[in-house]
């Protein structure tokens, strides 16, 4: 990413935002900023904000004892940077700056300390979530980026694959959950964001943390691990099956499966977030266990792992080329077990194409 | 920390609130969340919220996936555990709970995104950030959490000890950093939140990252490094030399010494936050160098590395016993080199104490 990179992707910003309505974006550190502009900063009590505005030339405030670190971000060169000193207020240094009566795109990660500042020093201004007002700021990637989706999937699907030669039966899944953060680093991971192993009844909470349990013969585990390699994200799930499973068991996995392919093969440009959504969920809900399936169908990826597209009931957004998100059905049976599988998926022109690339069947481990 | 202590803690706030002229409290993931409850997940942009109004049972909102872990938290207990569906508006949810005129204090960290929900769920009602409402919250440390946070100190301690005997002429900062990580692990802590090396010109830009630089034969040499151990934060900085200093080096490093000695004499009960940043700051404007030093003396410490109290120009909170806070003036020469030396320091009945002991001197390494 070059300099002229970042500026683009900013006077892109700023044009989105007059479209919508926007008098500009207030960003603040988080996967916005550094996508916009190379600077990545940790989150704080000392404001750090980019404004973006149409057809101005950005400006970055700091505080001034990190100005040396943001003028030497890859993007620094397109932005006027600004510090303040603690002890001064920094909302009334971007109240300078914006229209007092704007109506701003704000990052969704903004600290409220930071949007009660801003409300407080520009009382005639308005604020919208990115993901509520540009939804599609960074939603639709181009081919370079969609090319290290790729290469982050290749990597997740690599650690699936020799998480399938581990032992499960007797050990804790807290082990294997490290099993999978070790093997993501190893296939180039700069950061594991979740390695989620839900064994037996804990495979019925979608969310479950890896934990003390010893994995029993007999139990499903649900896996579902990703991170970041070279700035974008991975994410994949499979449900294996320590022994031969039973016949319960087989039949909600592919009651699932077939769910997640129903949703794949729905993927197309112009269809609506929320009828991917409700093509896995009829699957489920035919087969007796819509009651069980109990979040949305995916989200986006990119430099995070959760933005938009969210495919959920009440999103109208339609599909676009380049949007990549996760296909994630599952079916919970509260104290009993679970199931759950997914991909990464971009839409393309003529449809959905997999990031993931690992077999969708049960898997039997030891 | 038990069920009932979690309990103390969320009726206290609730008082505490009660006497601000606030409805309650409106808290999301965060240190302020775990504080009050012993509830730790990761904020998302699914909302999860803990109401907690004077005299009411705490209610706390979480994505319906996440509730089995909601449930096993410390403090769930004390708490009535509501969970809301993807694609459900959980802003709604939470407009049912409160006061729909109430001005309700909010974590810091609460994501933009969810502030901006209950704003419009919630047209009549008012937000202030906690760290303005209620300064107070957690600013004041029980007697285990002194110890916690003194434990810290010493594994920090520790840690500086031994990287004095590392090699730091002819390695790269990021080497180092990567030495300070390690002890500070070795010396307990569950977490590293920062290992700042700013080796010559480096030293002089506080918020330095460990880079590239490799460090030289006389240079001046900041090192700023903290995390947490057992659930409290760590937070110290010694300026070192390679090979015998100079006289200027000497000189500025002595004046920093000494508005950090007259700042620690001046910690006693009663006094503005800002007088303390006062008095470090006479010292070294009194030496000619009051333009070189740009941050403020100190932050408060806890569950997290920066909080409450600040000691800053404009915060007149009067220091409290059982406040923690650090201590860390600081004179950067831009381009040529710096000097910061840190402690953190609790408030006691009859003045400071220091939880860093390691020599002040300048230490000279190889």
């Amino acid at each position: 990413m070059t300099q002229e990179d970042y500026e683009r992707r900013m006077e892109r910003a700023g044009r989105a935002a007059a479209y919508s309505g926007l008098a500009g974006l207030i960003v603040t550190p988080g996967p916005d900023l550094g996508w916009l502009c190379g600077y990545r900063p940790t989150a704080s009590e000392r404001l750090t904000a980019l404004v973006v505005e149409p057809g101005r030339r950005p400006r970055l405030l700091v505080p001034v004892l990190e100005r040396p670190d943001a003028e030497r971000a890859s993007g620094a060169g397109g932005l006027e940077v600004s510090g303040w000193t603690d002890g001064s207020d920094p909302y009334a240094e971007i109240a300078k700056w914006v229209e007092p009566n704007g109506r701003y795109g704000v990052s969704d990660s903004t600290w409220a300390l930071h949007l009660l500042g801003l409300q407080r020093a520009l009382p005639g201004s308005g604020y919208v979530a990115l993901t509520e007002s540009l939804p599609m700021l960074r939603a639709v990637k181009d081919a370079h980026e969609v090319a290290l989706l790729a290469a982050a999937g290749a990597a997740a699907d690599a650690t699936y694959e020799q998480i399938l030669g581990v032992r499960f039966g007797g050990r804790r899944e807290s082990e294997v959950a490290a099993d999978l953060a070790r093997l993501l680093i190893e296939h180039g991971h700069s950061q594991v964001d979740f390695t989620i192993v839900g064994s037996g009844p804990n495979a019925a909470n979608p969310h479950h943390e890896a934990g003390d349990r010893v994995i029993q013969d007999g139990d499903m585990v649900v896996l579902d691990f990703g991170g970041l390699k070279d700035g974008y994200g991975s994410d994949t799930s499979r449900t294996v099956h320590v022994g031969e499973p039973g016949a319960e068991e087989r039949k909600v996995h592919d009651i699932v499966r077939e769910a997640q392919q129903a949703a794949f093969e729905a993927v197309r440009p112009g269809v609506a977030c929320q009828d991917i959504d409700r093509v896995a969920r009829k699957v489920i809900k035919a087969a007796g266990y819509g009651e069980y399936f109990i979040h949305r169908t995916g989200h986006g990826i990119g430099v995070t792992t959760h933005e938009p597209p969210y495919l959920v009931e009440g999103e109208h957004l339609p599909l676009v080329p380049g949007m990549c998100f996760s296909l994630e059905p599952g079916i919970y049976l509260p104290g009993r077990f679970g199931v759950r599988i997914e991909d990464i998926v971009t839409c393309t022109e003529s449809g959905g194409r997999r990031l993931n690339q690992t077999a969708r069947e049960m898997a039997v481990v030891q």
